[in-house]
């Protein structure tokens, strides 16, 4: 396997696309060279087969959608109470539109997860780190709520997050708006 | 186009378990051929095209998922408090595994929706009437809390369905549970 890890990265960019526009069935190792402009039979070189590139995207997918550390350290200004959590929801939503292919291609993974046992492992493992690493930065970040506060927001914002991309006229801008609102007032306790 | 109801609906079901097990862009009318058993060029005389065959799967999905009237009414049966609403959230994530392919084929269609116009407009006013079906059934049978409670359960129960039917080790039996009863806990008052 060649191990250009810039190529690399750009080869997984390109499947994550892919993934995102065709939907799981149409990443195939030619689709991607495709994508990255690329000659033909670079992909092949770099991943040993289907289910180790569909595996890296989502590492890939995740490392893009993880915040990285100035965004991080900027969300703990100010305030540590339910009005911030808030704003925090809403700055998540407001991703959306810029991680609209990570998110998409993410649903796409998870669709061929119920066809690959391996894929499955996979994700599952990153899932669970994500939700730990949700779960260990709001109670040390010292934001009111617990653990139980944490993965009701999860569910709840991962599916406004599905309606919004996919169906995006279900509910208006300013539905969503209120649901987050509705949604942090009720899950997360006053202080 | 062909007329008979009961064939219709045989092909439609083939379409939602081929959308399930090969994804959306592994719907081609072949395939629905041969996942019904019927001789090749059937599917072709029922469906203008594809467009056609994925819009009424849409509605095929909703006619299996929502409740028939037997069920309905027994969901009226006991008390009509938020222990109450606890039980029938229990039953809908117990439903998921007879409904599962339903489920997974609906998902692919939210999923190709972004690619395709005509079936986001159809799935979106299929989406807005059954989540006003579910805020009118909600108020009408006198369950405690509003339109924004009936919301909030949407998303939170949506996005665990989700779970549980891709990456199901993300989360035990017994987390999926205690899930359910907190998220109920905080979106519905008391009584």
């Amino acid at each position: 396997m060649r191990q250009n890890p810039a190529r690399r990265g750009a080869l997984l960019d390109a499947a994550i696309d892919v993934l995102a526009r065709e939907g799981a069935r149409g990443l195939t190792f030619r689709a991607v060279d495709g994508q990255a402009g690329v000659p033909g039979g670079t992909t092949s070189n770099y991943f040993a087969n289907r289910d180790d590139l569909l595996t890296q995207a989502g590492a890939r997918i995740y490392e893009h959608l993880t915040p990285d550390a100035a965004t991080m350290a900027r969300s703990l200004d100010g305030s540590r109470d339910r009005k911030r959590v808030a704003e925090l929801m809403h700055e998540l939503v407001a991703r959306i539109g810029t991680h609209r292919t990570g998110y998409l291609a993410l649903l796409e993974l998870r669709l061929e997860a119920t066809r690959r046992p391996g894929l499955r492992v996979v994700l599952t493992q990153q899932i669970k780190a994500d939700i730990d690493a949700n779960i260990t930065y709001h109670m040390e970040s010292g934001l009111p709520g617990d653990a139980t506060t944490v993965l009701l927001l999860y569910l709840a914002m991962n599916w406004l997050i599905v309606e919004q991309l996919t169906l995006p006229d279900v509910f208006t801008e300013a539905q969503l708006h209120d649901l987050v609102e509705r949604a942090v007032e009720h899950l997360v306790p006053p202080n």
